[in-house]
């Protein structure tokens, strides 16, 4: 389980590495317009997790992230196959480690999933996009979509291009 | 922050340990009935925390704790007086750390606050339970509650009685 999860950090984070490397400065538009995931926070959490100093992927990834699905997207969890409207957010927010605790601080990036397999049909169904400090004017993925997000992804077909799993 | 957060985790500390030492052999009844709470994983999410190794509460609460609300309680946050019907869910799981990396391991224990003004009023209208590895057979609380859990839960008079905050 340990070693899973492991490869599944290391995916999600490859993944994602170069869409950070973007930055603020990136596109101002989103891949096929992907809406920013309202109320996310209302939403169910997945899971959860946390990536240190020394991680390879630190970088990009380190702080403690949270996933959330929407109703559709918890169906896919449970079902394997994740109907059209399902949206997965992914929530990384600073860690700040002290006195031997480690406790959440501001947000790094906001990302998403939402699956529409026409519209999507290039990447596995799934739309990509994410945000810098999760604010919804600052787009990070734009057309990047593919290589910067699907390609790592394409890993996890057997689960719908999904890493995370419901825990 | 960084501070309070400290403080906060403490306080939470201090209130649980006694409840956590009485262990899966406690109290087979929980205090007046306090509901196991259904459902509580599809409630919102709070906040987490991550205590480890060298902290002073390891012991007792070493690992990753979510907190969660149902919808009474999230008015609760908002608003910073708790209606009648508010529950909190307090979910510790082991943390497995390895290659820079936390994940989250098996629960090790469920707690909770049930807000009832007249029936909890002579803990602030809070009635608390938990249970060992969060099995519903398994209540650890019962009548402990006033010093097990409430007696540290006053330092929180102006919040009412709950440490955590909505992130």
């Amino acid at each position: 389980m340990k070693h899973t999860a492991r490869n599944v950090t290391i995916a999600i984070g490859l993944a994602m590495t170069s869409l950070l490397a973007t930055g603020a400065d990136g596109p101002t538009r989103t891949m096929a317009n992907v809406p920013y995931p309202e109320g996310y926070r209302q939403w169910q959490h997945i899971k959860s997790m946390v990536i240190q100093p020394g991680h390879a992927l630190f970088g990009s990834f380190g702080g403690i992230h949270h996933l959330y699905g929407n109703p559709a997207a918890v169906q896919g969890y449970t079902r394997g196959r994740f109907p059209d409207g399902s949206v997965i957010a992914f929530d990384l927010l600073e860690a700040a480690s002290g006195d031997n605790a480690i406790v959440e601080g501001p947000r790094k990036v906001l990302g998403v999933m939402v699956k529409d397999a026409k519209r999507f049909a290039a990447t596995g169904g799934w739309g990509f996009e994410a945000w810098a400090a999760g604010e919804p004017g600052k787009p990070v993925v734009g057309n990047t979509a593919p290589s910067a997000c699907f390609d790592c992804h394409t890993s996890q077909k057997d689960s719908d291009y999904v890493f995370s799993r419901l825990r």
